[in-house]
């Protein structure tokens, strides 16, 4: 039975529990299913048995007393857990190799029977390497089976950062006492497999922060709560602490399970048969069902309050709901310049109302900022002296009170646009003249039908064509676009904008009137093992839109690039960025898989967009973030700098990033001469 | 003219001298090869011209006047100079473009002209990434045209060890002071293009050897010895002081060119035609050639004194003259078990009279050894109480002072270890009983043929099989191999001897007696560039017999899987190593392309043989050392720990090593399953 029917948090709907050795595994699995539980974690050979070994040095064939042996219809909610007492990086050569085939064999056995992933206690001290290449070797057999590596999230390089930095403890070491650092070493071994996944064992005292955040980047598959963990309430019922109740609840975020360990062998057995309640039977939606006698069992308690945790998170807000499909999904960007839109992309973006209020309040701001001005200018007129005749100062004195103010919206699309300047018009008592240049001739169509349908013929003009080639029949005072990617400038606004900043009047006001694009280091295994899937250097070297959810931010993030509009004559795209994230005091080592990508822009006056986690607009779901993987991932220490370089390159017909890591490691240029990624001009 | 006729140590045969501007070039290299240099280092662009700007920002265009023209048939005795005010890595964005620009523009018209290389003065503080990207940018072309980036020799991280191991001041920055961290920036951003190569300005004051050293395994291309540097002798003559002459010959022994900077310009320019000496018509082997007047000129008398500098070494070694011809080149270990050698293959081998006479040392000393022990034994027994019947203790009864001594030499080729034997028991007073075991039927004919020869008809058995199968017709008392490869056991000797130890006597002596290999980090940009040539996951995963010349050991070697011969019942022969290479203080940052690897063997009592470079056995050159690659490079700051995992891992058919680096990164397990590379059984 799964903890509750929340969908909207993945995959975080199944609790297991931690059984004791059963031959019998179909009575062990009655057990857990009767107590709640969806799936057990059980030793996959009787650990009383130990580790026997032959006279000749041999492992003991094991018996069918000595192994688990789950009835195929429920191999899926069997967990096998591997014993305990392999380790094989011992010092003495024989017994390495021992424990190398005791895990083998326990593994073969797992998957023999199907089973879904095994649970591997990880040694807590000492080398790993001979751990990792056993499993490594198992990935690389016929089985899917994941393997589960168990690494205490408790045990951190906490407290000795100062230690860490010298050399001789840097993490990555084998004998590293960080966990995380261990669970490095060992999926680095492992080529980074997306086969080999770790689940956290929960400590009473939990870590500082970044210890736990460093986590949301990695393939944890489930956490192991130990009951001791639990404190009595009042009533004498299980309950969290609140700060690991906080743990939970951020995990469940990520669809992590739970696995309720360390229980009293007693508890989790169901009671003998002859005193058993009464069997209920439900009719429900789904048809009929036996529940079976409600169990007050200790493992019944405590899964009853994993329920209710797992169901108290709010309901999410509606960009989240919005955003959930899309979840650490990799998108090539758009290329609207290059490609003509569909319909349907118009529809999902035009539905971003708060996008399109701010439009209406910057245009609004824009219009009475130029009233205040022509006042002024009136004024100056009137009481000083007079002025020349044409064109003089930022005041263009065409724009009296009378005459309409004219707003060129360039990429007009199906109009949402053409909507807010008029609504922005009307708020501000002006009248507006406004002109939609459209180049996608099926949305041209869709803008004429809009026009037509609001009785605009009067105030809307559309212009079918290319923004940066059209000859505008008169000069904008506005010039209004949205034109901007999830990296800003990474559809090619400013290009597009050079081209229509002819549309101008002199001290005309452009609509951004400024953007700035942000970089941030990420650890994010998730998506960088989307992209290596594809096996190709291509992949491994675009930029990605992705609503990133499983991943961890490893310094704050640093401006890049910025533009504003208009600009002066001729300006010059190409840009060049050095970013050195060396303010990170504190921090935790974590493995960085390339960049996360935001925006902030200036719409006009204080009327602002921005993607930038920290002021990240409400509401907004027009623009994901931007990741732009490294090909290797790279191991950054606690404390060490982080150094960046990041190259925005401009040719006669196309636009692309260049990127490549300056520090803690040297790579080469990612994307060198657009070779995998551009965008078409 | 080449500095000297010494073809010897590769390329190093050539010597240029940096001169000033001249549009004029025909006239620059006619003085140039007056003076004896082969070839001119001149400046791409009049030095005086500057950086010209027009007032748009832009270049200004070069004429006639401002550059270099070579005439094409000297064009491959020119080497441009880039402007060294060329600094693309200025904070301002405009001069940013502008000198991008200019280096292109350099760039380009020396591959215009067909140059064979250009020098690159690479700022010498500050961040350098625009221009390595300019200069990769230029490999992506079509030219061929080599790029030399100047570094300092001088300028290291010396003395600041202390706060190099701190995070902020990581190699790798590229703010760095080292000039091999600014090397390693460079040329990783360059994604370790070989078109891309470096030239050393020696300073005055040399830095410490290691700073030195490390600059071996890298792609050195020149020299930039400056006029400066020189002292001048008691007779007015210019020379070098002892600590230079010394790095000369270093770098000359790697092929390391020279380029003389610095001299006065009147120097270097021919005298005037009128006051110039008389022509020597030369007639030598070469036929007739006119040679120029003596120029007494100050640059002549520096190439004179270079000349002879690189005459001075003394002539080199056999074993040098035999290995001359491998240096650096890659090849796959051969696999003795598998295939069957050729006959020139033995012939090549057998010239190794070292080894022999090594081999030969041995078995006179077993013998001699048997014999003490049979008379110890026949003193108790006459001695002592009466010995109960049959074998007893590690004394061989049958082997009295009148039993002829067996020795079975396994694997006996052409027979080179039968006539060692027969010479060792000639030498004892010992009756010998030889078998030759060859599974090789080509090199059984031969071995037959050696027989008849030498009569050694009574004295020599030729069995004809597999020492793992053949059925031997006595017991030996001393089994004799030679199956030791370049990492000891990578030929499979102790599989070999694991099955020939059947033919063993009870206190059997095997020589040899035991071997240990060895492994060592090494910075080795030509060999890891050449494999990397062959643009596969197989080339990076294979380890290489190789005469190994442009390297760098990082730390001292450490022994890695040892076997000895006899073993006990049913030996396991699967290894793991974990070398922790910890104690490099002093070390000097470098880049690890990968490991050395040389073996240590006991022949019998203290009779070795070893390639291990500090108790390599002198004159023996059956063995080159084994290159363990690393797919990708790791920068190892200076006194960073090294760890190193190795795996001999065997199975029924084939046997092969797997390897990872654990510190400073760790990488994913090379040659997985031995996938890419394996010996077969």
């Amino acid at each position: 039975m799964p903890l509750g029917s929340r969908t909207d948090f993945g995959d975080a709907k199944f609790s297991g529990v931690q059984t004791g050795f059963s031959p019998d595994a179909a009575r062990l699995l009655e057990s857990t299913f009767q107590q709640g539980f969806d799936f057990a974690v059980a030793p996959l050979v009787n650990p009383k048995r130990g580790q026997k070994v032959s006279a000749r040095g041999e492992l003991d064939p094991l018996t069918p007393q000595d192994v688990l042996t789950p009835p195929a219809e429920h191999a899926g909610q069997v967990v096998g857990l591997v014993s305990s007492w392999i380790s094989p990086d011992r010092a003495e050569a024989l017994e390495q190799r021992q424990h190398e085939a005791a895990l083998s064999r326990e593994l073969d056995w797992a998957a023999h029977n199907s089973l879904q992933a095994a649970v591997c206690p990880l040694p807590r001290t000492g080398p790993v390497s001979n751990y990792a290449r056993t499993l490594l070797q198992f990935t690389l057999g016929l089985s899917p089976m994941a393997l589960w590596v168990v690494i205490p999230l408790g045990q951190t390089e906490e407290g000795s950062i100062a230690s860490s930095s010298s050399p001789t403890s840097s993490p990555g070491s084998c004998n590293d006492v960080d966990g995380w650092s261990r669970w490095n070493h060992v999926r680095s071994l492992c080529d980074h497999s997306t086969q080999v996944g770790v689940v956290l064992e929960v400590p009473a005292s939990l870590p500082a922060p970044q210890h736990v955040r460093r986590w949301f980047a990695e393939p944890v598959k489930a956490l192991l709560l130990p009951s001791s963990v639990f404190v009595t309430n009042r009533k004498g019922f299980p309950t969290l602490p609140k700060s690991h109740q906080a743990l939970l609840l951020q995990f469940f975020g990520f669809g992590v399970q739970v696995i309720l360990t360390g229980l009293p062998e007693s508890s989790s057995e169901p009671p003998s048969s002859g005193g058993g309640g009464a069997w209920t039977v439900v009719t429900g939606s789904n048809g009929g069902r036996v529940l079976p006698p409600r169990q007050d069992s200790s493992a019944r308690q405590h899964w009853e309050y994993l329920s209710f945790l797992f169901r108290r998170p709010e309901p999410v807000a509606q960009q989240e709901q919005m955003e959930m499909g899309y979840r650490d999904f990799l998108q090539v960007p758009l290329q609207p310049l290059q490609d003509n839109l569909e319909s349907q992309t118009y529809e999902v973006f035009e539905k971003d109302v708060t996008k399109y209020t701010q439009y209406e309040e910057a245009i609004l701001a824009a219009l009475r900022a130029r009233q205040r001005r022509s006042s002024a200018a009136e004024a100056s007129t009137t009481t000083g002296s007079p002025q020349p005749n044409g064109h003089h100062g930022s005041t263009h004195p065409r724009n009296g009170e009378d005459s309409p103010v004219v707003i060129f919206v360039v990429g007009a699309g199906r109009g949402p646009l053409v909507r807010a300047s008029i609504q922005a018009g009307q708020r501000a008592g002006r009248v507006v003249q406004v002109y939609a240049v459209e180049k996608n001739p099926n949305a041209v169509i869709t803008l004429h039908r809009l026009v037509a349908s609001q009785r605009w013929e009067d105030k809307v003009t559309v212009l079918a064509g290319d923004m940066r080639a059209l000859q505008p029949p008169q000069q904008a005072d506005i010039l209004v676009s949205e034109l901007l990617g999830s990296f800003g400038d990474n559809e090619l606004s400013p290009e597009c904008l050079d081209g229509a900043q002819r549309f101008l009047a002199p001290g005309g006001i452009s609509i951004p009137a400024a953007y700035t694009s942000f970089l941030q280091p990420i650890s994010a295994s998730k998506i960088w093992s989307d992209a290596r899937a594809y096996k190709d250097v291509e992949h491994m070297e675009t930029p990605y839109v992705t609503k990133m959810h499983r991943f961890s931010a490893m310094a704050d993030s640093l401006p890049v690039f910025s533009f504003s509009h208009p600009t002066a004559a001729q300006p010059n795209n190409a840009r060049y960025a050095r970013l050195a994230f060396s303010n990170r005091s504190g921090s935790a080592a974590a493995l960085c898989h390339g960049f996360a990508g935001y925006f902030e822009a200036t719409l006009f006056g204080d009327v602002t967009l921005s993607t930038h986690p920290t002021t990240h607009t409400p509401n907004m779901f027009s623009w994901f973030p931007i990741y732009f993987p490294l090909s290797t991932p790279v191991t950054c220490p606690a404390g060490c700098d982080i150094e960046v370089h990041i190259w925005r390159c401009t040719s006669l017909h196309k636009v692309w990033y260049e990127w490549a890591l300056a520090q803690p490691q040297i790579t080469g240029v990612h994307n060198m001469l657009g070779r995998s990624y551009h965008v078409g001009l």
